[in-house]
């Protein structure tokens, strides 16, 4: 049997950068907050090899946007992260969890801070404007809360430096990690952050306005030439290799933030208002009893999973792996695992079950340990 | 360049049935309720003929269930629809439109009545659990919100009544439209409810046991055989011919109910507390500026949009087509236009501009008149 195809409606959203994907031949595409994504375009291990070395341009214009504008945007903002908003400055974006009561993750979007009185949450796959409206209301909150049409594109890749510069000057340069500022195109600014969903640097602009947008796209393309450019998209691979979890897939509702490496990003010991912040102080004090950790499977090549896999220790069920692949610069299958307590050290060994068999895998700290890093220890 | 396949992973969820849907074939998938949804087995055309003749299986699994249960679960209800509520009982469903404080569509669900204290509400393409959450703790309500392990299973077609008659016997006659009562299977009590997306009649069960979704599809496969059951899902065409609106695809946010033809779900006479209702009650004493109407339109058979296509009078503007097909039984392709007022008159004359040039249309009520009646009138 051929894959299915994806069969794609106005409800499965296109974005105004779906002609260049097109053009430029997708091979596969996913669905995320009702909207196209592209997951590869010359497969996925050769997107991967082309994006550690040269440059690429990403169609996320999935990564929606949702605007709380008004007196109270910056307490339901707050509300809703257990990371502390109160030092951020205009200018500056903040990867923040966003908690329920319980603890458990909605989603784990960038925040960026518009003006006082206006943030954009820049979310990954779920529905947070429903979760903002629902809050706003029942709270009576003076706040508008929206998706405004925003798409953003993303420059990806260790060259995404020059091109950026080639086409928006070298003030792209001094635009520090997770911060943005906006910057003219064809007389309208746009707001280009320096982030994006991979570990070789980049940039994401913020594309807000339709009728420039394919554009953008050409000049980019045009002047992306020398640098090899390409299209590209968030890469299986490279994500897991740099830790980069994804919501839905390594963590959902039923994850609390402190199971998913999160720690840095919960200020457990701060006192403001957060709805998840009671929940995940408690967890904090108890510690996790579950936690994401790295896993290097042994054996040839496994094919991606599209279901979690069982890991055991021989004898019980410990965990289980929710993301998978081959890495080629490691030399074998790398997975994020969600391990019980007694499963986080490196190095230990244990088993997993996979449709193709069993094998052996070791626990690895995340982001994994570069194979460089891993011979000087050996040695 | 060949059609994009979807690439699946844990975020776009497999249901327990996905093995017999691959196993008998799927053609293409979309994403619901970030969950696989396939859209064709044998070809739309194919699987349209097989549903208006015989009995065919649906794997709806992404028909989430959104469970309010608790002392607040009928206010909490009753506050995200303009549907009154005080009246159903318990085994009764009613579907409901979910409408925010601005009249703005959230959602089209079926609500299920299961307990004095318990709700299902049966989503379309949204996250109405964010929804309802974010209103439970903002109100301070006494609910809980969640997602039980739920996935529908479609019973459709002329010879659905026999199938489930030969599966759970001659008690399945009694279950009148949107009806439910539990049915056992191996020990088991699912609620069957007599209803589905389709006009051609049939049912839903309600799987909430994992370990026997596998085993109830193979029984209703094996029983079906003499009924030339097939595989099947909600198909573009029969929707569109009975007039089935899609959430995201012909109705979004930006849409209040009676636009698109709800009226006779929300009471806007009534004196109950949602959260839409002043809303609504405005627009109806206004009067709706635009509605979801059908269109035929000419020519040859046209591929599907998958972006909105503009409708015009010839000189401006006057709306967009969101849903369309080619009919067979019509023989003419029909579709789904939100129109401007001014155009609300069955026989009005309209332009389309499609990718493949411009199309003359004629306005048509909804659902379609059938052919035959259409004959009659013209005699």
């Amino acid at each position: 049997m051929s894959a299915p195809v994806l069969a794609v409606s106005r409800r499965t959203r296109r974005t105004p950068f779906s002609p260049r994907v097109e053009e430029l031949g997708v091979a596969g595409y996913t669905v995320y907050n009702h909207m196209l994504l592209a997951t590869s375009f010359r497969g996925v291990e050769e997107d991967y090899r082309h994006l550690k070395q040269h440059v690429q341009l990403w169609d996320v214009g999935c990564e929606r946007q949702v605007e709380l504008k008004g007196p109270d945007a910056f307490r339901l903002t707050q509300l809703m992260t257990v990371r502390d908003l109160s030092t951020i400055r205009i200018g500056q974006g903040v990867y923040a969890p966003l908690v329920d009561v319980d603890g458990g993750m909605v989603n784990d979007p960038v925040i960026l801070k518009l003006d006082e009185d206006r943030y954009w949450v820049s979310v990954a796959d779920s529905d947070v404007w429903l979760w903002a409206r629902g809050l706003a209301h029942g709270l009576g909150l003076d706040v508008a809360v929206f998706e405004p049409d925003v798409w953003p594109l993303a420059v990806q890749g260790p060259k995404a430096n020059d091109l950026m510069a080639a086409v928006f000057g070298d003030v792209v340069h001094d635009i520090r990690f997770f911060g943005f500022q906006p910057l003219p195109f064809k007389g309208h600014d746009f707001i280009v952050a320096r982030s994006g969903w991979s570990k070789q640097g980049g940039f994401e602009i913020y594309v807000d306005r339709e009728n420039l947008a394919l554009d953008l796209w050409d000049t980019l393309w045009e002047a992306g030439q020398p640098f090899n450019v390409g299209p590209g998209c968030p890469n299986l691979i490279e994500r897991i290799e740099g830790g980069l979890l994804s919501y839905g897939n390594d963590m959902t509702l039923e994850n609390n933030p402190l199971e998913c490496n999160l720690d840095r990003y919960c200020n457990v010991s701060g006192d403001f208002d957060a709805i998840g912040l009671k929940a995940v102080k408690r967890i904090a004090g108890e510690g996790v009893s579950r936690k994401v950790m790295g896993l290097r499977v042994d054996g040839d090549p496994l094919p991606s999973n599209v279901e979690p896999w069982t890991v055991h220790d021989g004898s019980k069920r410990v965990g289980q792996v929710s993301s998978l692949a081959f890495s080629p610069d490691f030399g074998c299958n790398v997975a994020f695992a969600m391990l019980d307590k007694g499963f986080f050290s490196p190095g230990q060994d244990v088993r997993l079950e996979t449709p193709y068999g069993e094998r052996g895998g070791v626990v690895s700290e995340l982001p994994f340990p570069k194979p460089e890093q891993e011979q000087a220890r050996a040695s």
